[in-house]
């Protein structure tokens, strides 16, 4: 038995929603399918979650919706048109529209997630019905039904352990459940959306309830690319990787899958793959727990900007049992979370993402670390990137970082961090942003292209 | 004007004693000595603090004391005679260590503290007699009337602020000071030693308390080298280094100056010079502020051994705000103190010298981390040795951590952790304990040798 998800593209209009119906008739073990909101049809398309949240914005100002509803609701009855579908599911998603648009406002948050949540719920009304037109026997479900219980509010929204034997009724469907990604409700029945790519987030948690045998992917790339393919010219295709490598890839600039995706699969050892619904042939990349490393220790090569460095400094601060731990303690009271901490013997930097930070929250950190710790320089820099190198086997490879030091010395930029020694899986450099592009197409040259030359 | 520190060595018998003070009488600058204690002679020899340890045991014992007190007594009065004194200066210690051994032993730690500190306190007292009789106007200081004031217990012994104040009228004396090393007395008149090394400490408070120009510490080699003489032959002699640079290289096995007892003399920026007693022509090594590291990024290397990591891997551990500073809070209560935390995506490990750690803990600290973290995996490994790359500028050396790894390599070792990036001047490595002497060669001939070849 097969989970599939299905991003935005693949159900942006009638031409792909066909791609989809034959790729689910093609396999009948394709029996939980979960689907996104349409997307872009074309490059300068707007996608139907984005008119969703001018809705909710024209609702929420008190504004008439009617031509931002339109607009919604024009893009599922087109597709309904092209596929031929009857009136009926055009009726029950009008309906639907019009219901949550009259659900209390008194939070925004809760009424911009219920019109958010309904992109991704009609859409999987609108596949379950166009799977049934074509014969195929197919049922839309309501996750609300299904018990997909989330956690509540202001806790991150993830599926509470409850869900995974709500959910494990659907292996014993004999029909086609179509399910919509993206949200779940709490105990109490309130609605609540996941992360971004929370589509694959459901899919994920419905693949690992119900057991599957497979947790298919469908994107519109064949596979998962061994160094981002807008900055290294045609990169590597991945074949097999593990879901450790997926993870440390996703953690710096690797969109493919959402890291947070991962996990459901991972602990239900449910294997993974990446497909592309325009090219359903192509092998797309596969995601597992093992795979043998031997003949490449390197499986991808990331990159991400946006960090910044806490830089402290004290005078025998490792002798200071408790310092880290306060420093820490004050940037969880700014909520602020961090990736890294490289340490000398009397100072240590805190790699930070820059989203997280204010300049009323720098100077508050600043002045705290100051003060409450007494430390002789403090100071915040901006504009780092991370290059990490992902590979399983990697730890046991004599040299490998060497290679990749001497190969970043190659292009002359200095290297401003080292973090290696915890994970087994990656390599992490720290450089300045400006450097970024230029180090990792020469690690790429280093690790994958067949010869290199100057 | 000089403070000027001899070590055990420095002072272990008469034929010392006269090095020491042609050294002062060469230089009237040389106005505040510091002593250590009779230190050892000979190979096989014992040096006075560790008989005075067994008088100590002995006393707490009820055993008989005059053997273990013979044998000190006798140290001392071989110098007296050797050095011609008369008998005067020998019933001063000899009342003195009567007067120590009365001393209460209800506090076992203040008793040996008492007996441990006349070690360097007799010292002082005979080379004042010393310089006296040969004609220098010299004066014995008493720590407790000059106003050395420390932290109480159970803080880890420090100077006050205060001790500056009070230490600094030694500045207006026309005698040369003769001051004991190692000890200091809390608000209360009690007295408490330093951490190991203390003599280097009460110089460098001196040297900052007095504004002086510089700081000497005479030991017994010419020099700090570049490398441990005892892994690699004829290492590089280190003419010029920064406080940050030997701060950095005493951290891990570089024993000639006590790493705490630069602070003083670096935050009232006097430089401090290592010369040799045996050889005072010898120019030593300078420990200042700022150097022109253009010429050599790479100053010293060093090495050192009983690491243990700490490994704790969470899948999305780095989503939750406060996991590092609840695991370094757990370490923490166990008073267990950390060098470096290496971190991947779901997993960091946590550097720790392993003298630190007993089974019990490493049992508690591992379930804690599991229980109380949730941590998918935790275990502590251990025979790790760190070995460190130190120098002004290397952070703005171009390639300089691709020839460190490629080095490394060339021993076919593997490196288990980098740590770069917070430091401006060290460069840290983790390797296995087996590995350590032969990177260590092999990082010296990479950066020392003129020529190096395979």
């Amino acid at each position: 038995m097969k989970v599939c998800k299905f991003g935005g593209t693949s159900v942006a209009d009638a031409q792909q929603l066909k791609k989809v119906a034959s790729i689910i008739r093609e396999d009948p073990s394709r029996k939980v399918i979960v689907v996104s909101a349409p997307g872009k049809r074309f490059d300068g398309d707007t996608k139907v979650t984005d008119l969703l949240i001018d809705l909710a914005e024209a609702a929420l100002a008190g504004q008439d919706t009617v031509p931002a509803l339109q607009k919604v609701v024009d893009r599922y009855a087109q597709i309904a048109a092209d596929l031929g579908l009857d009136s009926e599911i055009m009726a029950i998603i009008a309906a639907d529209l019009a219901g949550r648009l009259s659900f209390s406002k008194e939070n925004p948050s809760l009424f911009f997630d219920q019109l958010k949540a309904s992109g991704e719920d009609n859409s999987a009304k609108l596949v379950a019905a166009y799977l049934t037109a074509i014969g195929l026997k197919a049922e839309y479900i309501n996750p609300k039904n299904a018990g997909l219980v989330v956690t509540e509010a202001p806790a991150r929204v993830q599926a509470l352990p409850v869900s995974n034997d709500n959910l494990s009724a659907l292996r014993y469907k004999n029909s086609i459940s179509v399910f919509p990604g993206f949200f779940g409700f709490t105990k109490d029945g309130e609605l609540r959306t996941f992360d971004r790519g929370g589509s694959d987030i459901t899919g994920s948690i419905l693949a690992a309830a119900i057991g599957a045998d497979l947790y298919e992917n469908f994107t519109d790339v064949d596979c998962v690319f061994a160094a981002n393919p807008r900055i290294v010219e045609n990169p590597a295709e991945i074949e097999l990787m593990t879901y450790r490598e997926m993870r440390e890839l996703s953690y710096a600039g690797f969109a493919v899958l959402h890291d947070e995706a991962l996990m459901p699969a991972f602990k239900a050892s449910v294997p993974v793959c990446i497909k592309n619904t325009n090219n359903p042939g192509a092998q797309g990349t596969m995601i597992v727990a093992e795979r043998d490393y031997s003949k490449r220790p390197v499986t991808g090569i990331s990159a991400d900007s946006g960090f910044s460095t806490l830089y402290v400094s004290k005078y025998l601060m490792n002798r200071e049992v408790g310092f880290g731990r306060k420093l820490l303690q004050i940037l969880e009271d700014e909520n602020v979370s961090y990736e890294h901490i490289p340490s000398g013997i009397d100072n240590l930097s805190v790699i930070i993402r820059s989203h997280q930070l204010t300049p009323e929250k720098e100077f508050r950190i600043v002045s705290r670390v100051k003060t409450e710790l007494n430390a002789d320089d403090v100071h915040l820099n901006s504009n780092f990137s991370m290059v990490v190198l992902v590979g399983e086997g990697m730890k046991y490879t004599t040299g490998l970082a060497a290679r990749a030091t001497e190969a970043i010395s190659r292009t002359g930029a200095n290297i401003e961090m080292i973090n290696q020694g915890s994970s087994e899986v990656s390599l992490v450099f720290g450089v300045l942003q400006k450097d970024e592009q230029k180090i990792l197409k020469e690690l790429y040259n280093e690790f994958f292209a067949p010869s290199y030359a100057l």
